[in-house]
């Protein structure tokens, strides 16, 4: 195994063979393989924000079995789905690519601003489907925040307890937040740090801007002249918030970009950053597969090194 | 073992020896060991307050594995943090520190008048860490306290069945209490009461001031002329209200003090009035190592008595 | 065992014979032992009013062994008190004094119209510290009290199946009710009947006063004739409201009176009434201890019909 | 409470102050209460020897209230019995005398040489019946002692939890043993120690010859010169080997004795070598009510130092 | 902490810290702390051998307390003992040394030819009592021997998942054996590789003698030319077949020497041959604490070099 692998899973000690292989298993799969950086396809949009929005663009992505096989031919190490969609292909699928079961899942039927997601799978549906790890969603700055960092800490307990690996979506939301503040700078290095000290392996947050939202924090970043004036800078800080860089923290790739260019030039920032990867729904599946298949391709290459 | 742990441990004949044996490791470890006094290095900031304010102005802290270090190079009778924090650094550091999980947890992403703290772990949880103790904070005043109150009592006694011993942070706090209040000294002693009737074993509260916040307080204190002018005055009358002193009572250090010396006198009043110790976390991490030593050297000896 | 002892257990026939046999434990403990009647010692004003206001005016008290001597010495049938307070001193006297854990508690650090006590210790806890008896508050007339009702039965279910017999501090207290109306002899009535049909083994009420509440109650007092004007009269109709006498129901004696003939005629009283006996704190730890053990041999001389 | 009751349950303070409360019931009931000297009456013959071998001899013994209200009337420490025999009276007796439940139990309608009781009771039933202690037998030497070692253990263990105490019949029988094996001296004392090992509060033996069985052992007596003439002397060993006499330890009455003089001076023998009591069942229930009492009066008179 | 230490460790990895901090506190105690080595004192002879034959010739160790005592002062890693003794001093010695509760128990009453003892403890009595680790004998060449694997994984098992570790006994013994050859090397390193294919992290056998008991072994070792010659050629086979010494392997006393050299020799076979210490229960014991106390240092100074 590659010596960067072996780095990575040696911050994650405390945890037995079994999660660290499972760690190993996403770490060392796809055209990332041993490189310590990650590429993953995640695709619960259909649940999150229904299925017109996220397939009438492209039709065939109304398949489930549509996004294993992306997922595989781009060389993602892992593909991510509610239980539905993972039910639908693990069979035929088994063993073809690393899976992580999305533990819980919020709809726009009914939405609030603080909201709560409900949990939708279990630790026994993850082993049953064969993933490497489970995920959950978690909304700090939620008035319900308390109630999931306690589902997330369980179901993270139970996935520990089973050898698998546990991946968590930190995306700061609520009634105490302005709109830019859920991706200030100081907010997603916080919510890094939870999910952190929460006991999650893999972390997911969203590309952090140069807005600091909360102003006793503006005074500590001021105080310590922590540059954030560049992506890869504030990059820098969140991963350094998730104890160190001694956690795996992947970025979302968020809505659609007009433009690939803006998204490789994100990706390049998240990568000079220390970033661990990128984690690209939308932007892969509401494209021709082609498309995507080239497109997530350059993702690959810019992880890797071989663009600049 | 010495005089002075033995009738410490003398206190607690209803528990089990396993218990016992947690509190003694817990007592006989460090600069301090056997002297019935307690520095216990804390870092629980990242999830309370944020990375940014807590780890900023000293970065190497962003480093889980900076505090355990920290921890043994100082002395300290044990380090206690989140879940994360501990399991990020266990295995290497197994058996060097005791070291106690703290239970539950608040952040500031979503504040509220009457926090109530999540749950981020378990009694396993610290079991398979290794841990001597779990922490659990309540917040007396605040309109969520009974849930609170019911979760640490059940936290305590899975705890005690499991031979582990229990530390509890008891902050007032909460819409009936003026700032002023959460301070005053009939609060602080009525909140180490509490945490003494929910069957904790460490009680950790704040220096209390001058200020008596209850009327019907005011008039007990005032009737039986109890001395609360000076810091020792109050601190003896806080540890009597935990007991009569038959409960290890700590202090907590709290914001970064401009000026050690203010901190000092702070410690030789709470030795003085039969305090048992502190548990400092900014006024440690939040300084370059060097200095924390030295800060941490300085404070033991003011509880071992080699400084006035 | 005496006539009488064995006249109170057959009202709970129903009741397995470990349940029985803690209620002799009880019945036939102290000075009053075999006669029927109760004095108890119940410490939880620490928790429920602060340590100052409980234990400043007579500073021996704030020791959690002060009291378990105190309720040796003075020959009480039981000591009553939180788990922190039992923990510290049953070990110390096992087997010298019946003890009743109280298993759920409020604080007034956070007050509120309609009270909800926190659970603080559980039925295993009690068999742990070796009790006879559970005992739990119920707030009638609170908005809450019907989760207080739920966690009360099935404290005395788990309680019955282990063996232990249990006590209902019954206080009406709420929105609802004027402040006269908590101890309106209607209410108070009312307020026994409920602990009875909760299960109760032991009610505890304060004293009723000639008040009555609820207008539809006092039609039934006016038109029936029920005599109510002197206390034994008005404790004779609480004790007919708990199952005709068929439960034993005892008052507590409230905050400290100043002269101590208020009290003994009280007393007088109850006894006079039919009530069993008395749950005495406040006046019993709140001045000096040979003071104290002078005036709870006065009450247990009326009680036992040595002195008139 | 007595210094000497208080200097038994020192012996004990692994335990919880549950199990130490009902040790000291059973300690502080009855004629010989406090003196650390026990005289305990059970009635298991019903079930290991048949009715008609037990009760004929004396017909009123067939009635369980019978052994009940003899074991008050005698002041016997207190009454030991299999399920039915207490369930027949518990109710009635409730709170009159403390109890033991008898759990295993062997009859002679299937005689073996290695014989196996059978487990007829569980903590559960102790509870409900309002016992302080739950019995069993174990057979060193059978060849399924195993076997009874296990689940002694296990009914230790869960008495333990629940705030009781255990008492160990242990008689060594089996294949490997000579019939004077049984009694022998180092046999015996090797009883003693195996139910000690396995968590005993009250240990049970025969009154031990000066046989000798095992080579071995002989070998050790006799380069040890332990002192073994006397029955006096041949006690002191035995409860010497369990635990050096910090376990209780009582001796059987076995079968009826032709000469009350014979039982009289085995319990000198007893008393003076530093036995704790005796647990008699046929010597007081094979006669008439009324010699009965006076027999036991007179053992009694023997323990408390009255008689010589 | 010492490297030495952090090498042992090292070999457990798959372990929780929780684990690995209990090995920690065994190896880091007494005299030898940090070494790597480990002198530990076993008393389970009172139930194994009986009390006469174990401790009539050093009356004192009789006493429970005793041996705690006896470990303390002489400076040992550790105490093992069954759960009798460590109940009857674990309470008063709560913290002092490093305790290891004994599961399974075989007495000489009822002797046999392929033993199977009886299990006499559970882990939850372990944490109760404040113990490192769990010890469990296995008998292999027993017709029962498949039995004890099982209960000692299960025992295992559960140890690993509170955090404690395991210490296994592992004696050849049984009809297929010859009496030589329960010491014979061949055997005694198959029993130690069983014991470390069961997951025991310590082990204990006996010193293996220069036969060779399986024919198929003696081939073995003859083709391979091992040498086998001096027993610290022995004993690093017996090592090297416990992981190639990443398993701690620790060699018993046996029987009381009669020369204390020949002893001492044997502590330098095993020390030179990388043996990791001495289990020493008789040899300890049985002789006055004074005489005691100088063996038990003259074996440590043998082990930690400071002796040739």
């Amino acid at each position: 195994m590659g010596a960067r692998v072996k780095e990575i899973l040696s911050w994650y000690a405390s945890d037995s063979p079994g999660t660290r292989t499972n760690l190993a298993r996403l770490l060392n799969h796809g055209r990332l393989a041993g490189s310590g950086r990650l590429v993953i396809l995640p695709v619960d949009q259909g649940f999150e924000h229904g299925p017109a929005r996220s397939f009438a663009v492209n039709p065939p992505a109304y398949d489930p079995l549509y996004h294993f096989q992306l997922a595989i031919d781009a060389g993602c190490n892992a593909y991510a789905a509610p239980l539905g969609f993972l039910e639908a292909g693990a069979a035929e699928y088994a063993g073809e690519v690393p899976l992580i079961l999305k533990m819980n899942n919020h709809d726009l039927l009914h939405d609030e601003k603080d909201p709560l997601s409900a949990v939708t799978a279990s630790v026994s549906d993850a082993l049953r489907l064969g993933c490497v790890a489970v995920g959950f969603t978690i909304y700090p700055g939620s008035a319900n925040a308390q109630t999931m960092y306690q589902q997330c800490r369980e179901m993270i307990k139970e996935a520990k307890a089973h050898g698998l690996a546990s991946v968590v979506w930190s995306y700061p939301r609520g009634t105490d937040l302005s709109k830019d503040g859920e991706t200030a700078v100081d907010v997603v290095a916080y919510a890094a740090q939870i999910a952190a000290q929460l006991g999650a392996h893999v972390i997911k947050v969203k590309p952090p801007t140069q807005h600091i939202e909360q102003p006793e924090a503006k005074k500590a970043y001021e105080k310590a002249s922590v540059p954030i004036s560049t992506l890869a800078e504030r990059v820098r800080n969140v991963v350094q918030s998730a104890f160190d860089g001694k956690r795996i923290v992947i970025f979302s790739g968020g809505a659609t970009k007009d433009n690939d260019e803006t998204f490789y030039d994100e990706c390049r920032g998240i990568r000079d950053g220390g970033g661990f990867g990128s984690i690209i729904g939308r932007n892969s599946f509401q494209r021709h597969r082609d498309k995507a298949l080239n497109f997530l391709s350059t993702v690959m290459r810019i992880y890797a090194g071989e663009l600049k």
